[in-house]
């Protein structure tokens, strides 16, 4: 005996999920059919209803239900830095840390010749319209520190350079609360590349 | 900043099932929005559908998209035992083994003085009905060997005793696999019962 169909097909669909699998997947499913038949109907709903009505802010690239982000219609956040992500899931870890009082730019990707992505398929034009304007005085290139992320921050600065904002590649070195024996080799170098004096 | 409220609603859901942490909900919500519009709503939809056609077995109480359940309807099913359960996810551990060939009886619950739950809130009208055709010649009770899966197993033989159906409770004691040295008092002095002849 297997599941009845409709519940098999919820099963496989959450266990595409990242870090589902198929037994937790089958215990989610089972857990809101005893929950009465209320709530799993009510979390279909609010699935569709996400999904019709979230989308990405016309402005930064961020999420959104709104035509412009939150963060972006929020005058207290300060103009003249932006912070440049791959990701609108980026801003989100950004905000989490809830430090940074400036805005963002979200490029919706990176550049990878292996993937065909180039930087026309990036919100680069959004990112040098935002800056016509001369407010921004900023721009701190925060891609991951990946093969990808580095040619993507690499390729920024030299177009972002004719424009005399300054540019700057956010933090690499060790984590804190790491220990350097476990560091490699990468991380080290770039941990003394960004030596600073105290 | 905080997730647009329809997303923070599907994390908020998310986060009620079982396993889920706020942070693997969030990477839940975020991974559908990725993957596209389309995922979001297919996962809505899925449990929508589920939520209105799962439902429970006539017969055995069991899940089900049809009036009877596959096991109850398949004729190959051995009729003369009956293995009784607390709840229908019970069944798809039975049925996951593969080993059963009998059919199922679920109650719905446990006897909880408690949680107010008394046995005329559980399926047994729904049991004995189906004794009366004689065709059952054997109940194996399958509550879990909890306070109240004990008592309802206890209770259960009982009731059934004057029918003159044999009346089984399944076999506790030490479970495959694990060692002497952890098993609690209680397991080792039902193991010690249920000793058998080799």
């Amino acid at each position: 005996m297997k599941l009845p169909a409709p519940l098999e097909a919820v099963v496989e669909a959450l266990q595409k999920l990242p870090g589902v699998g198929s037994k937790s997947a089958q215990r989610m499913a089972l857990h809101l059919l005893k929950e009465g038949p209320g709530a799993m109907e009510h979390l279909g709903d609010l699935l569709r209803h996400a999904a019709s009505s979230v989308g990405f802010c016309a402005t930064c690239g961020s999420f959104t239900d709104r035509p412009v982000c939150a963060v972006c219609e929020d005058p207290q956040r300060d103009p003249r830095t932006l912070v440049v992500v791959a990701e609108a899931s980026n801003v989100l870890t950004f905000e989490r840390s809830g430090h940074f009082r400036g805005r963002y730019h979200v490029l919706g990707g990176l550049i990878s010749p292996l993937k065909g992505i180039g930087p026309d398929q990036l919100r680069v034009r959004e990112l040098l319209r935002r800056l016509e304007d001369g407010r921004v005085q900023e721009i701190v290139l925060a891609t991951n520190p990946t093969l990808e992320g580095e040619a993507t921050a690499a390729w920024l600065a030299r177009i972002l350079e004719p424009l005399g904002i300054r540019t700057t590649r956010i933090g690499l070195g060790l984590p804190i609360g790491s220990d350097l024996e476990y560091a490699d080799d990468l991380t080290l170098d770039r941990a003394l590349e960004g030596r600073r004096p105290l």
